[in-house]
């Protein structure tokens, strides 16, 4: 019996760029109309690709540069992200056809996938909608998860200054600290997003880094007695301005650096010296360094989420073809927060 | 009877300045004769200061601003620092005529102590010099001690750069680095100073910064695999260069930044996103955070230079007249080991 073949749009990059990615770096490409069997006795599965997440590290993969901790990805071929497929055939036994898994994923409409270390299942609960397994139960949940709890040392009533802080980290990272007995601020960059902070998401108080001329004074109004943990996605001149309203043993963990404009010729950061004479820890991680507590997240956060103790925000676009568009608005703080491209409807 | 009257030189702060240090903006004054007497019920001690310390430290107290970790000081006051002092006359008990001290003195031939919680009463050991007291078992030999083992976190068989690395606080973490089981390289400024870090610190290699028209190329010369720990004295362009040298979960001690030229006005440091990449923790770090762990410290470095597992090179000036030219020197690399000011013979 002839196999049905199916259309497969794909999302590819065009050309490596070290800038702020444009949707021309992206093309949205008809690919090759593909069957949807797995070949006999390659171990991998075929997933549909549902949800596709738009993350802002993915734009160190776009880039002409091989020693970083992920490689970059190729021109001319479909980019990779997080998403939440499901397996249509498999010559995997661990994967079978309609099981829903949670990982790494092309950027199209159906994945033959081999690699299954990146990779869980999923089970679909009425009350926690399966994107979130891209968001608030995904990578950037666990970031927030991790790099609150594991990086900044949080205590009780301690100061804590989010940047990007209504973003798919940043809006965790807010009510975890709250949950955690902390006073929290955050930045962003429009007062419908300010709005949110305040008025969804719990944080005590939020400011639009756009409308202050002087960054340093607008953190001395919402912190006179200084910033204890200042959990940074945005880097550049907030992060100089935080450095100078730290208090001393303040914490700062470098999650991203959303604000740079070109990788290879980054912002300096000046006010350094305050390290020294506060004391401060600044520390870079990732996400992947702290898998082992994957599993205590995703049952801590869920366990929130499901008694109301928290939310959170997604910014949903329809169809593939409005990935390049989604994921460039990223960089302009176009989202409101978690950026999340449906691919197909569940 | 009429007691005797002295002179006593003092070292003024002519004005503040954020800048580099220079001779003019210290000045030798002839204070008043004073008695070599002390009050009776001021509860005070007079000392007779034999050995000066000139730290970088000290600059961050000649300017105009009062919120870091010390107080500025004042102009047309003479100024402090670390010293070792013979105590003359006391009207405190637990402070005797004859007894030795080491701590925050004045910049002048005698001084009078009313605050003691800064000092402490040192013995004079034939095998020890008494200038050491500032320098190996003072503050800067604490600062490489504490800073290598509690912010640095070292492990056998790692890799570690020091900068000012011949410098009174480098000299000692190369060596404690040695003897912890790490392959050491030192940056100094000049060839005599690499000479004295391979050949008599006992540095694996040295290199002499002002010859290298790429600092990244030079540490990839000499860390083909990456920097484990930097341990950085001077800030500015090293620290830009070690960052991209890096080893994942390596760890910077920030404990001074001698390269800056204006404290108001910091270089920026650029590469920062491999904080992210490479998971670095960069944690800057004051020796009076760990005072609990002083005596300790004096008890295995001294027990270090006994058995001749370590050495300490000074660069000893003579005479109260000769401390502005040696504390500006400090900023220029003039010094070679640690500067000392010998005020008075022993």
């Amino acid at each position: 019996m002839e196999q049905t073949e199916v259309g497969n749009k794909q999302i590819i990059l065009k050309n490596y760029t070290d800038q702020i990615p444009k949707e021309t770096d992206l093309e949205l490409r008809h690919g090759n109309k593909i069957k949807l069997k797995v070949p006999k006795g390659s171990g991998a599965f075929l997933v549909k690709n549902l949800y596709l997440s738009c993350d802002p590290y993915m734009r160190g993969r776009m880039r002409d540069f091989h020693d970083s901790y992920l490689p970059p990805f190729t021109p001319g071929s479909v980019i990779e992200g997080f998403g939440v497929s499901r397996v249509v055939d498999s010559d995997n036994p661990n994967f079978k056809p309609g099981d829903l898994i949670a990982g790494v994923t092309g950027w199209e409409e159906y994945s033959l996938i081999y690699r299954t270390q990146q990779l869980r299942k999923i089970q679909h609960q009425d009350d926690i909608p399966l994107s979130f397994h891209v968001g608030l139960l995904g990578m950037p949940g666990f970031t927030a998860y991790a790099g609150f709890y594991e990086v900044c040392s949080p205590q009780k009533g301690e100061t804590v200054l989010v940047s990007a802080a209504s973003g798919a980290v940043g809006q965790l990272v807010g009510q975890l600290a709250k949950l955690h007995g902390c006073y929290v601020v955050g930045s962003a960059g429009s007062s419908q997003k300010v709005d949110l902070l305040k008025n969804k998401l719990g944080f005590d108080e939020a400011f639009n880094y756009k409308e202050e001329p002087n960054l340093d004074a607008a953190l001395k109004r919402y912190f006179p007695k200084g910033i204890d943990i200042f959990f940074d996605n945005v880097g550049g001149d907030m992060l100089d301005a935080a450095l100078l309203n730290m208090r001393i043993h303040g914490r700062i963990a470098i999650c991203g650096m959303v604000s740079q404009t070109s990788l290879s010729n980054p912002q300096g950061i000046h006010n350094m010296y305050a390290l020294i004479t506060k004391r401060i820890t600044m520390k870079g991680f990732l996400q992947s360094d702290y898998l082992h507590l994957f599993p205590r997240f995703v049952e801590d956060v869920s366990c929130y989420y499901k008694q109301g103790k928290i939310v959170y925000i997604e910014d949903m676009n329809q169809a593939l073809e409005s990935a390049p568009a989604a994921f460039v608005g990223l960089f302009s703080g176009k989202n409101v927060g978690k950026q999340v491209i449906c691919v197909a409807p569940e």
